[in-house]
């Protein structure tokens, strides 16, 4: 990179990290003016490629949202799931999921915003199957700490389904009001978030 | 009604309520459907209304978006406040909040859908002074609940508005995934999502 920058306008990226730029600019491109606005000769001239080699990757533009969907359930599933020290307390590794779901969605802004909490229903049956498939593997990573920390008596809970369920709807309705940037980050917010789960509003006597 | 059913397909239902069965069609289409997919005379096809009528309500589909969400947040404001015993303790206040929430969207399934959940991001510039005036408010009426646990304190918080955010969330996500006509009522499930948030997931030694 001594003699940077190489990249001319234009210059089409390596073949095998395309996909991948045309997945990232669609997922702006839908974020910010919306998918049922955004045309395949947008995502074209944004991209600087051309509509021909478009189509070579995707058949159509809901195609397009499907693949940022899965990818971007896929691989915060796999960062969450990493982020987690598998001998820590209940307590510890609930912290730890939602520090690494806020950071995985605010390095990855747009994909979220268009996928997760964009255009939820327009999605074709054909990968709903898989997507419901991930969503639950996803769900699954927390419904597991909260049935061990009732295992283990750390958590007063009856059942892991319904306090797995309220705890993911604070982290997912967040993306709904952060904007990056801001005086806290997301993972900040995210770990206030989980202490007042694990704690509680009212004062302990 | 002795005589039911008396309503024609087509007869034009009284003046004063135009405006309301138009708004209640349009959510349930523009949720249905999609705001974008959906047309001014899909509207009118759906309602029986002329298009010549529907225009002289509102002058654009996005006048009738602007209308529904406008009216959902005033009257769920209305209705939250109303449903909390002003006398009650923060604690009370606070699972009265998301009962009244859950049964407010769970009444009012489209509307909620269309709106707060649906095409938040296409609200023309005009109304959006209103509707965060009016989120505001309604924001306001569960941090004002738990600014005063803190203040007589019941709750051990440090301040209100992290906790308020919080606990909007978990209700604010709930139709995202509630589907009307299950096991538990959404009032239900919200009332155990306000003990949850009240008590916490730790044991309490």
């Amino acid at each position: 990179m001594a003699d940077a920058p190489r990249k001319k306008i234009g210059r089409p990226p390596l073949v095998e990290n395309r996909r991948e730029m045309l997945l990232d600019t669609a997922a702006r491109l839908f974020g910010k003016v919306g998918f049922e606005r955004c045309s395949m000769q947008d995502i074209s001239d944004a991209t600087n490629v051309s509509k021909g080699t478009l189509y070579h990757y995707f058949k159509t533009k809901q195609d397009i949202y499907d693949a940022i969907f899965l990818s971007t359930l896929k691989k915060m599933a796999s960062f969450v799931d990493q982020s987690i020290d598998k001998k820590a307390s209940a307590r510890d590794q609930l912290i730890s999921f939602f520090r690494a779901h806020a950071e995985y969605f605010d390095t990855h802004y747009w994909d979220f915003n268009a996928t997760v909490l964009g255009v939820a229903g327009v999605s074709s049956s054909a990968m709903r199957h898989e997507a419901v498939e991930l969503r639950d593997r996803y769900e699954s990573i927390l419904r597991e700490i909260v049935r061990r920390g009732i295992e283990t008596g750390e958590f007063a809970l009856e059942e892991p389904s319904m306090p797995t369920r309220a705890a993911l709807s604070m982290v997912n309705w967040m993306p709904r009001w952060y904007r990056p940037n801001g005086a806290r980050s997301a993972a900040d917010i995210a770990v206030s978030f989980a202490h007042l789960l694990l704690d509680g509003f009212r004062r302990r006597d």
